[in-house]
């Protein structure tokens, strides 16, 4: 493919974290080009002004958010923009006939009231909820090849369903035993300047936030759901871990019967046969979030507590990436029938 | 009570964190001055030396371990030691009638066996094992009065036991749902340099060990089992979060019947009613644990989810001083049957 | 002197870092009492709402900044206040008989344009500014017996006036070869929320921010001015340091004649004979920001480089102490007449 | 160039951070394939054990030091191997007819003498001293096209020494008055564990070290000299900052006549036009080490004090990549007379 034939790109809320990473990784995209970096409140100035660091990579002004223009600058919009916002930007991107790549909560839940019930607005008008395809892409992957509308899963649902979909669906755990205990680096809260941000409060510190309260909870009860043929509800508890970039989802479940760590690790090796992005540890050792830095991988790693029949499955992501922009890249490539590799192969960065 | 009449202490161990922290905190008590301060790598050298924000604050030489020697200058031996080296120094000091406080996990365990199954070597003599009190101040104080041998608790087992132990008392929760997912600082793991605490590997970084393999384990399990009147079996996580100080224990169990997060916030105000260091928030709230750093403070919060019938248990420490030095020197104050805040009494360092 | 003759605190700006401290050191202060706590946005609700680390320890609820009401209640009033606004403040606060001692810069300098160039607002009245004394505490400590008027140094200059007053005063250094290369912790940047102290933003971040333009420049220059005995201008820079306490001065100077460092620690060993919180260091040794965590000393260490003629020097302070609260209350007992050390007699916390 | 045609390059030290980065940068060129990673303390396992982040991306044995084999399987080597291993190796792999490229200290000072002075023990043989090229990329680059034998600089060196080159080489400022304020963060102590590197010392800490004594100082002076045209000495301070990567050096010198900022900015815009990874900002705006993580850059800002006549120079370069691998591969770029550029096209990581 030559240059002349890229798939052109615009990025809505590319002064956030998501979508700065959506520019850094698309850089060493073969076939993207971004033509077009929005932000509805710095358009006009050079997006290099806020982020030195994209000094002499990107030197595009931002634009303002304006359907024509995109349209006649981009192939693909990726919406990197808040809850709320994307289900007002999403359909007229999708009427003026651009691939839409939402990375905002806005079209993952199917159900309307579940929607206002955990984000505590007007959900999505039902028809374009409907015609979302939603992008876990090692399990709906099938559904986004030739998708014209994919909405990106959350970071910590990533984090959480990698690790539990296969148990699940085979029927080795007890759905009803499941308990998420996720931590998080602070990038995940998005770049807005906050008290609950401020660095001497997030320094040397650890917390728990919006116990049973996350809306990425309504997310994760929905796949589980459908991998288990039946409704679903977990424990799922947040935590802010005094670092940048990095989840860790440490979860716990009830095995059905007993079996050993290495059978776990069979499965999981065998319904993620062919994927580039999951890396399932030997028996015996756990990932740490620092393996998967950067980079779009999801180590997933199994103890079995013989003694309490219970397992825990430890998982890791970089949220910024396979739990954001990464996945979105994604399943870029799965819709247009690429590698889903293409552009996302790299090393994590270590130490 | 005068200067020449002060209790005199020595440190065995001084120059381990637990150690060091000990000089800390006794610095500020108004009955105990440290006598000697005992290291057997460095003995000889002035404390100072290798730590300098001690200078013209402890301006002693290390002694060597010489129990003649200790008995000629204290009258009680705090034993911040590593697990295997307290076994073979308690006996002597209790012999030469020397006040013993052990910070190890050498005399904590009631039974030979499961020691030696989690410890990986041989236990105690179990006269002595029978001997020792164990020192979880706010349940078992009144025995650790008058009491010349304490076996103070593990730093992850105290903040977990707090969270846990008025509830399974009660009966409140199903002792057989426990999960404790416990977050620890690096201090924790000891100054001995290893790659596991080097600083480019911790930092921006979090990661699981030693799952369902933590020493700590039986040693919650007897005193939950203690609390439940049965035996017990728990499933217990330890992380490294990439902080220096402070440990969070978050605990799910199943509720026995439906209860409001009030209820427990009531039960365990009334389990704590008179004791000093551990604070029950509010319902909504939760502790973290830059809110008890540098203090002995254990705070706890609740959060019940009357979807899945499950609470929540958000429980923190500073693991050198509640988990270690500080909850140490209240046994100490208990024992003589001084108030047990004496020394202690300081606000956390904010932020 | 018992608890009816304590003396009476209020502390305007308490939930700021700065008061938060105040509140936190005065704890354990034996003569004084915090009687008020005010700010002026949060007026009524408990502070321990805001700073749960002080909760069971300050039970009180807020004021509002009301000078009748604090005259009722308080003899001594610390302004823990912005620049511009402690100028507003501590007029009516001192015709109110009150004692006052501001944190803030508003009268630092004495030259009322030096101040309007640096702190680009009008400076406060000559009359006010004249009356307050300078609180360099181990160079200004006599003029401050008595007063009841004291402005608090800056942080900056706190900790590079100690390393360099004693030798300009000695004429062992050329005034105007002194560069000074200083780096902070965050807090200093205060409490307010920004994207320049956003978590993300800062941690595995170093950075450099007003450089030449850093309004401590002025108060440096015009104590080394004193020094001197003639007009000194000096370069300074400030950077942001991924951590939340603690300052570093690194400065460098010409010296006026070949010596030794040992003759340094010599002549600064003289210059604060009987002061508690300057620790000097022995040649070849150099403090680093951890020795003084949380604890209101000043520690100082040499290099002398014979190849270049030039001597390097390190001196270190807890931002939050010594170059804050620590710094005031010691203030607060020197005009009182008490020993500086009252309330500030504790171990930096290590680690 | 097809695959059949690539270099071949083996890594010794490998598992060091300069050679684990090494393989990091090295999987995105499109000219090279890393055929041998080379380990004396772990030959035989998979480096993948030792370092997870390389699961399925690296998957090969560790090699020993063994020159046939090398030779065999390679045809440039790099030597991420500590001072006074290199100068033992290089000569042989030099003979057996591979290329070299050293990443230590052992070839940079062309001065025997000097060497065993700042290194404390015998250097390498003048005869390979004086074939080694001295690769600072920007400067010396069109001495490494075509050489087979180059010693990449320092980390600190590099980032002194692109601030200071082309206004000493201009005469614009007095070589004399140097003084280089430089800090690391710790990654460039390496991967060896030490009480130096514990987390819990480095945390919440800054410290200076081998202050007057760093052996990187004749490494600049070398090159100053050179630029000077006579010989220049200079005064640098190294600090440790609590992050992993990055290097900042603030540089302070008296400029010889007057001048604006501006005009620096446009001298060092000449003198690196052309050049890819030095970036050099606009007057007012200044580099922090977060722009340039994980990439090649090197970015410099510029401050003058029309009051003192003095200009400060802010670099910064992630230490790992062009202050050690980075670098090494762009040398390697030009001396193959590739583009520089070739695997390093990549964004810096943010945040």
């Amino acid at each position: 493919m030559t240059s002349s034939t890229q798939l052109r790109a615009a990025i809505v809320g590319s002064t956030g974290y998501g979508g700065v990473e959506l520019i850094r990784l698309l850089q060493s995209h073969p076939y993207v080009t971004v033509t077009s970096v929005i932000s509805s409140s710095t358009a006009g100035t050079p997006i290099a002004e806020g982020f030195p660091h994209l000094n002499e990579i990107c030197t595009d002004l931002l634009d303002g958010i304006d359907v024509e223009l995109i349209r006649s600058k981009a192939d693909v919009v990726f919406l990197a923009t808040p809850n709320g916002i994307s289900m007002k930007l999403a359909p007229d991107f999708l009427a003026a006939g651009l691939k839409v790549i939402d990375l905002s909560g806005d079209f993952r839940l199917k159900n309307g009231d579940t929607y206002q019930e955990w984000y505590k607005h007007e959900p999505a008008p039902s028809e374009w909820v409907e015609r979302a395809v939603y992008g876990l892409a090692e399990v709906y992957g099938e559904q986004v090849v030739g998708s014209d509308f994919i909405s990106n899963p959350g970071c910590f649902t990533t984090t959480s369903l990698l690790a539990l979909y296969p148990a699940v669906k085979a029927g080795w755990i007890d759905p009803d035993s499941i308990i998420i205990d996720a931590k998080s680096g602070v990038s995940g809260a998005g770049r807005g300047a906050s008290f609950g941000t401020h660095y001497s409060e997030i320094n040397e510190n650890f917390k728990a936030y919006k116990i049973n309260k996350h809306q990425h909870i309504p997310e994760i009860e929905q796949v589980l759901s459908e991998a288990a043929g039946r409704s679903v509800i977990t424990t799922f508890t947040t935590h802010l871990v005094p670092m940048t970039r990095g989840i860790m989802a440490t979860s716990y479940a009830t095995m059905t019967e007993k079996r050993k760590a290495s059978e776990f690790v069979e499965l999981y090796r065998q319904f993620y046969e062919g994927r580039s992005f999951v890396r399932i540890y030997d028996d015996g050792k756990w990932p740490a979030t620092k393996f998967v830095y950067g980079s779009n991988y999801c180590d997933i790693g199994f103890s079995v507590d013989e003694r309490t029949g219970r397992i825990t499955i430890i998982s890791v992501t970089d949220n910024l990436v396979k739990g954001a922009a990464g996945q979105a890249i994604q399943n870029l490539n799965l819709s247009m029938g690429w590698d889903e590799t293409l552009g996302l192969q790299f090393t994590p960065v270590y130490p």
